[in-house]
């Protein structure tokens, strides 16, 4: 029996505020029996971070980047169901990886996410993944991650 | 208590026919207790209208866009459950945006789609959302939608 | 009442082994009542595969690509279940083509993976779909799919 707050603690985390919304959604839904999808989630950053991978960042620069989105994720998360530890698996997430053509590293850069979660949740409710590059995401942020949850009853 | 079909005409708006289908898929699927999954959908047009954001469209010509691609995906949630007062919730939905390198603003031609959403079904009830940038989009469309509903009991 | 295995020996087909992971997930994931999310998968081959349509490869020899990444699906959504006959339908699949700007034809390549699942559960079973443009995927390959299936009780 684990403590999600106690490991972000032991991980020198703490969430995010949850952040501003950029358009006409709600950051998250809850639906179906025990379900919540959350809306995709850029990095939390003091200045703008801005760029494609293999142009202005290296793979290796990423997995900070996936981690503070998926910090964002959690936030939502926890403002739509009050209590981390409600969570009964992490079900899918969608990394999306803004890339140069010649970029094939979309995985790398999405482990930093889905670590995270395996930290906080444990390796055997690791959640499915897409990763995938596209050529442009949002006001020119480098990732973005939108994820599905489903909390325990 | 709301009529959807009131607000649509309040709107002036009417829902399309059906679009025929691009390929070997169902255009909805009902699964779970009460879920629909739509299948991509892009806009309605008497003449082509293909390209990208940053080269032949401008973000403020993208609100029409996905607001059609959205009437598209409500024409078949409908042809799906019959009636579009037994939505539940929009759930989420993922809106693709074909976009030249330097577009960022793919949160601004999605509202278009989700702002009807809103308009339709309430403030409350907004989706979730991702909305993405893509170099291209099948027939070179310059937006596609996706989406999750929920049904009332 | 039929069986996919013996579809798949009509098909001259057979599952292939479960795909390497490429990154920290799981290959599916099962939740709520009855649904299976199944990570992106790629095709299988015996020697790389790179590129993309438009540039290295032509849209016919995209069929052969969807049909064999939607055989490693089929063959996670085996290990995860035991037996491909529980399942009730495919609900969902989000289909990757790594495209050249000048590439329009994304669900035709998409059809090879979505004809299969028709194949095999029949055509009134048909997935939802949605088929994108993306300028590159990970590892260069070519296509990519992810899905959601429901199982039977």
């Amino acid at each position: 029996m684990f403590d999600v707050y106690e490991k972000l603690k032991e991980l020198g985390l703490q969430l995010p505020k949850v952040p501003a919304k950029g358009g006409v959604y709600r950051p998250s839904v809850r639906f179906g029996e025990n379900l919540v999808y959350i809306s995709g989630c850029g990095m939390s950053c003091d200045k703008p971070v801005n760029g494609v991978f293999g142009r202005e960042f290296k793979k290796e620069e990423g997995i900070e980047f996936t981690k503070s989105a998926m910090l964002n994720v959690l936030a939502v998360l926890e403002a739509e169901i009050g209590d981390l530890n409600k969570v009964k698996q992490p079900v899918k997430i969608l990394t999306f990886v803004a890339s140069d053509n010649k970029f094939y590293d979309q995985p790398y850069v999405a482990n930093g996410g889905s670590q995270l979660l395996v930290d906080l949740f444990g390796e055997d409710l690791a959640p499915s993944r897409s990763a995938i590059g596209v050529n442009v995401l949002p006001g020119n942020i480098p990732v973005e991650i939108e994820g599905i949850f489903e909390i325990k009853e």
